[in-house]
């Protein structure tokens, strides 16, 4: 890797783009690369709270494991991916910060077709922390189950291996919007509820947390929220998830790296239980939010490191 | 638009970005460009032959009504981008070209994430006229009828507007390649024949042309092929295409702009009719060929311009 550019501005965050660090404004990639051309690329996101990653293992495990899915050789290794997220939050001089990387196919080489031959290119870069639901909202998030639109079926495009397969996931963010609302949430072709964009979603039903079992991204923040739960003694379960459990539930969330825990206050213009964020999802919430400081999760960011 | 610059190296295609026209070699987009993070984005591909373009105005149709499906505003008027893929062409000095023209919904504005503020962009590129199947191989294609994935279905991502979802379709290339063959065909989720990664499919069966009706790109080629067929006196149907008509047909054939008419000559290994290209395919594709040096298809480049 070669230097980080001294003179840069890098106040909107780094990002990392055929060996160099540069102002994320400054990063660009081939037009003809086929993260680009094919949405051929997997992808993971990773938060830094309070100057250090949270679980940067499982998002790298993840992150791993979609690569070699794809069939497609990290350029980085493991340890050297590790250094670079490190590097770029550092240059970025965030505390709190959003931190994606991603391995795309490559540029076709000169008239082939066949994608075994591409090199793969990874990109990275951090910026400030972002929100789908700023945590001063005390309002919850405004659902709004999509009719426009199915959530892509996992036997088309493997929703476990991150993608950028996000039609469905637009669509369904304009359809909310026409309909007075943020967030979509999709339904499966079976009529189950899926997620929306960048989300997971849970149920509260007789006190107890059911999120969708399959059509679905396996979240880090889902894991998060799982475990948690189940060390406060909350019964979960994952499984089908059925359209009309959403208007019946007692409380009702959404999970992302881009917000933690974020409480669902309204389905379709209709109150989730009294139309405020219940006692669950707020215990949840101020346990994820304590867990940033668990040794078992947290990476600390070398800030002090004279590695640029 | 700015000046091309001089003193580039066109000989591998010329692109367009930010207002500027550079080799492809040297074409760049913003990594935060959602056309990679979200796959928002639609295209076009035009062919250029003996120095004209082919059905311009039909690929121009497709493009414009799909960014205005996907609520796109393009930067440039219908006029302005037919003059700049005609520059695109001429900096390039191709007389054999494939020709490219995106709409992304370009960079999210800091810390929004909703896509109707975001400024889109248009992206273009002339190179070197790709084959799917190169007219040299007289075999024809080796095609693959795929079990690892279905074709994503029309209801999660609208075929119709030329998109980069092709996670499936690379799936299926590589599902291709491991079994021996280079050319996958996708069934739907019902198992009907959809399309490969870049053609469309047709079946000639008592002599009569067959190609799918649902789930699969409006295809320009396919147009042309049905235009011509009906002009030569061929019955031609759009319908459902049941997987066993693919063993079953005389002849099958593929379409693209990207190499026309091009024989699919076995299926899973088992020939197609006699394994050799049939006359009915052989007659298409020189009507094909026949049409591209027809006034009502083409639009000669104007190489002579001075204006870069």
């Amino acid at each position: 890797m070669s230097e980080t550019r001294a003179d840069a501005d890098f106040a909107r965050g780094a990002a990392y783009v055929d060996g160099e660090v540069v102002p994320v404004d400054q990063a660009r990639i081939p037009l003809l690369d086929t993260g680009l051309t094919r949405s051929d690329v997997t992808y993971d996101v990773v938060g830094v709270w309070g100057g250090a990653f949270f679980r940067l293992d499982d998002h790298l495990d993840r992150f791993l494991r979609g690569c070699e899915r794809l069939r497609m050789t990290v350029p980085l290794d493991r340890s050297e991916i590790t250094e670079l997220l490190d590097r770029l939050v550092r240059a970025s001089g965030l505390r709190e910060a959003y931190v994606e990387v991603m391995c795309t196919r490559g540029v076709p080489t000169s008239g082939s077709r066949d994608p075994r031959t591409y090199d793969n290119r990874l990109y990275a870069y951090a910026i400030p922390y972002v929100w789908i639901l700023r945590p001063e909202e005390e309002a919850g998030m405004d659902a709004v189950v999509v009719r426009s639109t199915r959530r892509i079926p996992p036997d088309s495009v493997d929703p476990t291996v991150k993608n950028f397969h996000w039609g469905d996931l637009t669509r369904g963010l304009f359809e909310a919007y026409d309909r007075g609302g943020r967030y979509p949430i999709l339904l499966d072709h079976r009529g189950f509820v899926t997620e929306g964009p960048g989300y997971n979603v849970f149920a509260v039903v007789d006190g107890a947390l059911v999120t969708p079992a399959v059509g679905v991204l396996e979240g880090i923040t889902r894991r998060t929220v799982l475990e948690l739960a189940a060390e406060h003694g909350l019964s979960t379960t994952i499984d089908d998830l059925e359209e009309p459990t959403l208007r019946q539930a007692s409380e009702l969330f959404a999970t992302s790296t881009a917000g933690g825990v974020m409480a669902i206050t309204s389905v379709d213009d209709s109150p989730v239980g009294d139309g405020r964020v219940g006692h669950v999802t707020a215990n949840l919430r101020d346990a994820y939010w304590k867990a940033h400081s668990d040794q078992r999760y947290v990476t600390p960011v070398d800030y002090a490191s004279r590695t640029q």
